[in-house]
C-alpha cells in the first residue's frame, strides 16, 4: 500500500469510524451473537493472495459489527466507561501512523519525552505533589503487578539479585480486602506470593477497608514471623466504588515499613476536579497509585497512569541494560523500559496529550461532573420507587440496585436479579453488568460514557422498571 | 468533538501520515535531538481551555517529528525491523475508533473470536501443528513472563494457590545462554526465580547454545537437589540471529520434564517460508513461543502471538472469575483475560486481519525473501573488502560487521567501532545499533524494513566504508 493508496482509504476508514459514532445510539448495545457465530463466518484459512478493501469493509459491517458490544454507546452502563473520546483516537492514529518504538530514549527521544510531560500534566491535575512521577503502563493489572513486584523487593531488600522470592524465611504478606479488584489477587499470586500469604481483612459497612481489621491482620503476622510486605487499598472499587480510607491505612503502612499502592483506577479520573479529593485524602503517603486513564477520563484504551514516588527504587526492581540497547545519552535519561514490564512501547503519550489539549482542562472537569450530576439523578429515581433499593453509598458514578420485590428473597431474588437484567441486555436499550454484594447478585449501573446524557439514564430507568417489575 | 469534526479532522490526521510517511526517506533516520530538548519546547501545565488543532498540527511538525528516530525509515538498519505497514495501521485506526474493550469474550464477542481466527492463521503460516493455540500479548517481554509463570506454577504444582514461590523447598531453575534476551533475565527475576538460579549455560561458535552444557548444568542442578524448571531457547537470537538447536535442547527438556519455550520474537516472521523452518526444527515439542508479528512481519506494535499447547494449565495459572466479569456464555467461550497479564486488551486483531488480507500470504512471503536476498548481497559486499569482518552466521536478515583496521585491536577498535557507528547515525543518512560480542562492540546491520530495497542497502554500505575507512 502506497501513500496515496493509504489516503484513499484511510479516509474511508475515518468516515466509516465517524458513520459508526454518529449512529452508536441506534445500534443494540449488546452483542447478541453466540458462541462462535463469528469464527463460522470467518475462512479458517489465510488469503494466499490480497484481498480488496470493499470484501474487508463488507465484512466489518456483516460480521464483525454485529458481534461487538458497543462501549462507546451512550446507554452502555456495563462494567466501567472506557471512553474512547475521539480527539484521543486521533491521537492514537498519529502514534500509530508514525511506527516508532520506544525501547530507548534514543530510539525515539520525543516519545518519551512526551510521555514525562503529558502524565506530569496528569499528576498536576490530580492535585499530586511533584513527589509523584508517572509513566504509561497498558493496564491497571499490569501495574498492579509491578506495584507488588516492588514492595516484593523492598521487603526483600533485592532478593530477585540473589535467590529471589525462593530464599526467603520469613512468609512476605499482602493485604487486600474482599472488594479489591481481582487484579490484585492475580498480580500477588503471579508475583509469588502465594494465595496463603494473601490476607483478605474485613471491610466496613459501606465495604471499605476497616483499619482495625487491617492492624490486627498486620501485628497477627508479625507475631507469627511473617513479614508485612504490601497494603493494596482501593479508591474506589470496582463493585461499589467504595473508599478505602488511605490516610489511616498509609498510617499502619508507614509504622511498618509495608509498601502501599492505592489503585484509583477507575475513580482516579475524578481527581481532577478539587471537591473530590477528600476520596483519596492521604495518598501523597502511599509508595504507588494508578489511574487508568482509558476509563471514565476519555483515552482511548491502553493508558494506564502508574505513578511511584521512589523511581530509583522502580528502575532498580526493573532495569536491564543489555549493551544492545545502550546509548550514549542513558545517564541524563529516561529509559521507559526500565518503569515497566515491556521493552517496546508504542507512543501512547499521544493520545492522552490530544485529548487534554482538545478538551482543555475544563472540559474534563466539565464532564466528569456531569455524570455525579447524572448519578445523583438516578439515585433519586431508585430511592423513591418502591421495591428498589439503592444498596452502597454513592460517591461517584456507580450505582449499586437492586429490585426487591415482596416475599422474593434468597435463590429467587438471585434469579429475578439475574433475570431482569439479562432482559435488559437482550433487548438492545442499554447493557448493565451484575455483581455480587454480600453474597447476592445486584445490579452495578456504571454511568459515565462520554455520550451519556441524563435523557439516557431516564431511558434505562424506565427500561429496567419494565423488565423488573414486568409491565 | 462531533463525528463530523472527526472526519474533517481525521482526514487531515490520515493526510499528515500518508505525507509523513512519503516523504519519510528525507528525514534523518536518527533523532539528533539533545536530552531535554522536546520537554523544554511544552508547557509544564495542561491547558485549562480547548486549544486548535492548528496548534497541535504546528506542534507536531515543530517538536514531535524533530525528536523522532523514524522506524519506518528505509535506511532503519537499528535494532530490528519495526515494520508498521499501512493496511495494518488502518486496522488499528479500526480498532481505536471502535473503542470497544474485550474484558471477557461477551463484551465484545468479535474482538476475541477474530484474534482465535487471525492467531491461527498465523499458526498455519507458520507451518505449526493445530496442537497450538494462540493470543495477543503486548510484547514478547510480556509473552515471555507469562512463561515463565507457567513453568513455575508446572514446577510447583501450582504453588501459587498455596505460598506461592515462597514455600518452595528446592530453589527451581531457568536456563538460558549469554546471547539470551535480556526480557528473559527479565522475567525470570521478576517471576521470583532469582538470580542465583538462572544459569546461563554455554554456547558454540556460532553463538547457539550447546546442548552439552545444557545437559550439564541440568544433571549438575538435580545433584545439589534444585528443580530445573524452565529451559528459554532462541530461534534467532538478538545480537547475532543465532540458532539454539530446538529439537536436541527439547529432548533434554521432555526428558527431565523442564518447560521449554521458544523465543522466537524476531525470526518467526521469517517461518512463514517453509524453507526457513528447520530453522526452529523441534518446536513441535516446545510448550510455549512467542513470534512478534509487530517486527520483521509488518504489524503496528504491539503485537506479541504467543501459543501454547496446554491451553488449560495456562488458563489455571492466569485465571480470575470475579462475578462481575461471569456471564453465562463462560463455560464455552474463550476468555482471553485468562491468557496473559493484563484484564482488559484493545482490538488488536483487526490489524494482524487487515495486513494479512491486503498482502496475501504471498505478499509477505515475498517481502521476508526480498529482505534475506538483500542481507545476502551485503553479506559478499562486506566479505569482499579488505579491513571488514562478517562475524557470525547470517540465516535470516541481520549482518553482524566490524571493521579492523590493521594495528587498531581491544578498546582502540572498541572506540573505532563506536566512533563510525557515531558517524553514521550522526550524518542522518541511515541508522544502526551497535551491540557486544565476546566482550567487544561490533555492529548489527537489521535488514528488513518494509521500504528497504536493495538501494538502500548499498547506501548504507557506502557510508559505512565512509565513516569508517573515513575517505
Amino acid at each position: 500500500m502506497t501513500p496515496d493508496e493509504f489516503r484513499k482509504i484511510g479516509y474511508r476508514v475515518v468516515d466509516w469510524i465517524a458513520d459508526y459514532r454518529a449512529q452508536i445510539s441506534e445500534l443494540p448495545v449488546m452483542a447478541s451473537t453466540a458462541p462462535g457465530a463469528v469464527k463460522a463466518h470467518l475462512p479458517s484459512d489465510p488469503p494466499e493472495n490480497p484481498e480488496s478493501f470493499d470484501q474487508i469493509f463488507r465484512d466489518l459491517d456483516e460480521i464483525i459489527v454485529p458481534g461487538l458490544t458497543h462501549w462507546q454507546h451512550p446507554r452502555f452502563f456495563g462494567y466501567f466507561p472506557a471512553n474512547s473520546m475521539l480527539a484521543s483516537v486521533l491521537g492514537d492514529y498519529l502514534s500509530t501512523g508514525l511506527g516508532v518504538v520506544g525501547i530507548s530514549w534514543q530510539s525515539s527521544p520525543a516519545l518519551t519525552e512526551l510521555e514525562e510531560v503529558v502524565t506530569d500534566w496528569m499528576r498536576r491535575m490530580m492535585g499530586l505533589s511533584s513527589e509523584w512521577s508517572g509513566a504509561i503502563q497498558d493496564t491497571a493489572s499490569t501495574s498492579t503487578l509491578v506495584s507488588l513486584l516492588c514492595a516484593r523487593e523492598k521487603a526483600t531488600k533485592y532478593g530477585l539479585d540473589r535467590g529471589g522470592l525462593q530464599a526467603e524465611e520469613h512468609p512476605l504478606v499482602v493485604y487486600v480486602t474482599a472488594q479489591t479488584h481481582s487484579s490484585v489477587e492475580k498480580a500477588a499470586l503471579l508475583a509469588g506470593f502465594g494465595r496463603n500469604n494473601l490476607r483478605v481483612v474485613g471491610h466496613d459497612r459501606g465495604y471499605a477497608m476497616s483499619v482495625q481489621a487491617l492492624r490486627d491482620a498486620v501485628e497477627r503476622d508479625i507475631r507469627a514471623g511473617a513479614i508485612p510486605a504490601a497494603i493494596v487499598a482501593t479508591t474506589g472499587t470496582t463493585a461499589t466504588t467504595a473508599l478505602d480510607p488511605i490516610a489511616a491505612i498509609a498510617e499502619v503502612a508507614r509504622a511498618r515499613g509495608i509498601w502501599l499502592h492505592v489503585d484509583a483506577a477507575m475513580a482516579g479520573s475524578a481527581m481532577i476536579l478539587p471537591e473530590c479529593r477528600w476520596m483519596w485524602e492521604g495518598v501523597e503517603r502511599a509508595d504507588s497509585l494508578v489511574v487508568n486513564a482509558h476509563k471514565w477520563l476519555g483515552v482511548a484504551v491502553d493508558c494506564s497512569l502508574y505513578y511511584v514516588r521512589d523511581t530509583e527504587h522502580l528502575v532498580r526492581v526493573m532495569s536491564t541494560s543489555p549493551s544492545y540497547l545502550k546509548s550514549a545519552a542513558d545517564a541524563r535519561v529516561k529509559n521507559l523500559r526500565d518503569w515497566g514490564l515491556p521493552l517496546g512501547r508504542r507512543f501512547r503519550a499521544l493520545k492522552l496529550w490530544l485529548l487534554i489539549r482538545e478538551q482543555g482542562v475544563a472540559g474534563l472537569q466539565a464532564r466528569i461532573r456531569r455524570d455525579h450530576e447524572n448519578a445523583k439523578w438516578f439515585v433519586a429515581q431508585v430511592g423513591a420507587a418502591p421495591g428498589w433499593r439503592v444498596l452502597a453509598p454513592v460517591p461517584l458514578q456507580t450505582v449499586c440496585v437492586r429490585h426487591e420485590p415482596p416475599g422474593v428473597e434468597g435463590d429467587a431474588l438471585d434469579r429475578h436479579t439475574l433475570g431482569w437484567v439479562e432482559r435488559v441486555n437482550q433487548s438492545g436499550g442499554a447493557y448493565l453488568t451484575p455483581a455480587a454484594l454480600d453474597g447476592r447478585w445486584m445490579v452495578r449501573v456504571s454511568i459515565g460514557s462520554a455520550l451519556t446524557e441524563k435523557e439516557d439514564v431516564a431511558v434505562l430507568w424506565e427500561l429496567m422498571r419494565e423488565k423488573a417489575e414486568g409491565h
